[in-house]
C-alpha cells in the first residue's frame, strides 16, 4: 500500500561546528554505506530526500548550502552523496527533520509511510527524527552502518531506544540492498 | 519590545494558474504600494520576508522560482519586487504562510511580534495568513492597497473579517510610510 | 475508503460573551438542524465529535463545561445537543478546531477523511475550521442551516469562500439526511 | 523575566500496560521526590501541570482518568500526587507532552519559559518531552530522583543525552527545594 523514502540527514555539511572532530571519523566510516543506500534508492526509483540544516541562514537555499559544503575542507565527504536532479529537499532549522518543516506534508503527498534514515548524528538528529516519525505512525528503518555518531556509547543507546521504544527496524545496508 | 516584519505573499509568480486573468489587474494595481512598502522597510532595516508557493516542486528553491517568474510573460510584475541580498524566504506548500513552514520559528528567532502583510490573494492566502498570525497572538497589519484580489466582493468581506474578527489594523501604505 | 465524522463546533456554550445578543437568534434558528444532524449521525454510527472552547480554563474538562452551560440561562440551546456516552471531545483554546488540539491526530486514528461541520460561528470558527480541514486535504461539508452567524453578510461571504476556495460542499441538513 | 512550571508526566496511571512490572519499582522509588516537588511548587505558587495519556479514550477526561487510576490496584502510587483544584491538565495521545496537545500554547499564555520535568518514563516520555521543550527554546530541568524508568541503562543514557545535547539541568529534588 504505502511507499518508502530514503532520508539523508545533515550530510551536506561543512563540519566546522563543535564536536566536528569527534564526528568526522564516524561520518567518514558511514559514507560508503550512505552512498550505497542512495544509489540503490535511485536505481529503484525510491525518493531520496535530503533533510539538512540551513546553518541559520534564512536566505540561503539548498543549492548554496551544497556549494558552500563543496568549497570547504571536507568536500570529500559531500561530493559522493551530492543530490541529483531528482532529489528532494527539506531545509530544517532545528534538530528534528519534522519540526517546523514541510516534511510531514511532503511525505503524505508522496504517499510515503515508511522512511529509511541515514546520516548524522545517530544520538541526536537521527534519534529525534526516528521519534518524530514514529509518533506520526510512519514505519522507520535506521541503517546502522550508514549513520554517524559523536559519542559511541550514546549512539549505541540511541539505536537500542529506536529499536525497543520506537518500533524501528535497525539493520545494515547490506540487508537492505542485496 | 517587539519588532515588525513585512511579509510579501506569493508575489513571485508566473500567473499561469486558474483565475490569473482575474488576479492580474488587481496585482498590477497593488504593485506600486507593494514596492513602496518594501522600499520603506529596507530603508528602516525592517526584515522583509518573501513567503511564496513552491509551485509543487520540492526540488526547486527560491532562486529558481524567481528565475522562472522573471523569464515568464509577467516579469514586469515581479522585477519591481525582486528580493535583495538581505531578503528572507519561506517556501510554502499550501495556502497559509504558517502551515508546515518554519515561519513561526523564524519570527520568534527574529523577535518579531508584528507582521505587515501585502501580496495576494486578499480573500485567500492573505486572509488565511492573517488568521494564522492572529491565532498565534501576533499583531497583524494588512495594507489595503498592497493586496490583490480575485473577487472584489469576497476581498472586501475578507478585509472586514480581518479587521473585525482578527484584530487586524487594515490601512493604506501612505499611512504607514509617510 | 474514508470515513465521515460530524463535528459540532462551540455549541456547548453559556452565551455570555460579546456578540452573544447577535448570535443567540441565529443559534436558536440553527438548533433544530444541528439536532437532526447529530441524531442522523448517531443512527448511522457516524462519529460525533464535540469541538469546544474551554473558556480559558485549563483545569475544566468537557463534563464541567457542559454542566456550566446547562446551569446557565441558555440551557434550552444546550440540552438538545448534549453529548451521549459515545460522543468524542476535543477541547480547543483558540478559534480553529485544529490549532494546538489533537483533532488531526484523532481523525487519522478514526480513518476519517471527510468532516461535516455544524455549529458556530459561521464567519469565524466554522470558516477557520473549514480552512484548516481543507489545508489538511480533508473533504469538507458545511451544513448551511446548521451553522449560526453573528453578522449575516459576512456569514454569507464565508459560505461562498468555503464553497469556492476551500472545495467545501455547502448544503442543507435535508439533503444529507433524507 | 520568564516563569517556571512543574510538569508531572503520566503519573496518573493504572499500571496495567506492558512493562508495568519493570516500571513499578522505579515509580515507587521516585514517588517521594515527585510529591516533594509538587508540594514545593504549590507553596511557591508555581503552576503544576499534569500531562497524561488519555489511554486511547477520546471521551474520557482527566477527572475520569484519575478516578480510574484511584480505583485500581496501584492507587497508593496515585493518591499522593493527586491534583488539587489549582492544577492544570493536558491530555496527550502519544509519547511527547507537546505532540498535538495545547501545552505549547498553554505555556506561552502563562509566560512560562522554564519547565521542570518529573514522572515517567525517563528513557521514553521524559526524554521525548525534554527534546520537544528544548527544540522550542524552553529551559529544561529534569529531576533525577523524581523520574522513573523501565530500563536502567537506557535511562542513564537518556539523562546524559538530556544534559549534553538538550541543555537540560539534571538535578535532585533536594537541590531544587532546599
Amino acid at each position: 500500500m504505502g511507499k518508502t523514502a530514503v532520508i539523508v540527514i545533515d550530510m551536506i555539511n561543512t563540519y566546522d561546528h563543535d564536536d566536528a572532530d569527534q564526528l568526522l571519523p564516524a561520518a567518514r566510516a558511514a559514507l560508503p554505506s550512505v552512498v550505497r543506500l542512495i544509489e540503490a534508492a535511485r536505481r529503484q526509483g525510491t525518493p531520496v530526500i535530503y533533510a539538512n540544516d540551513n546553518f541559520g541562514e534564512w536566505r540561503s537555499h539548498h543549492g548554496e548550502i551544497l556549494a558552500t559544503a563543496l568549497a570547504g575542507p571536507h568536500a570529500d565527504l559531500v561530493e559522493p552523496i551530492r543530490p541529483d536532479d531528482k532529489s528532494l529537499f527539506v531545509v530544517k532549522a532545528r534538530h528534528s527533520i519534522f519540526f517546523e518543516t514541510p516534511l510531514s506534508y511532503l511525505l503524505s503527498q508522496l504517499g510515503v509511510d515508511h522512511v529509511i534514515l541515514c546520516g548524522q548524528v545517530t544520538e541526536q538528529c537521527v534519534l529525534y527524527s526516528a521519534l518524530d516519525a514514529h509518533i506520526r505512525h510512519l514505519k522507520v528503518t535506521v541503517v546502522r552502518d550508514a549513520v554517524a555518531h559523536i559519542q559511541a556509547d550514546l549512539a549505541e543507546a540511541a539505536l537500542r531506544m529506536m529499536e525497543r521504544n520506537m518500533g524501528a527496524d535497525v539493520r545494515t545496508v547490506d540487508s537492505l540492498t542485496s
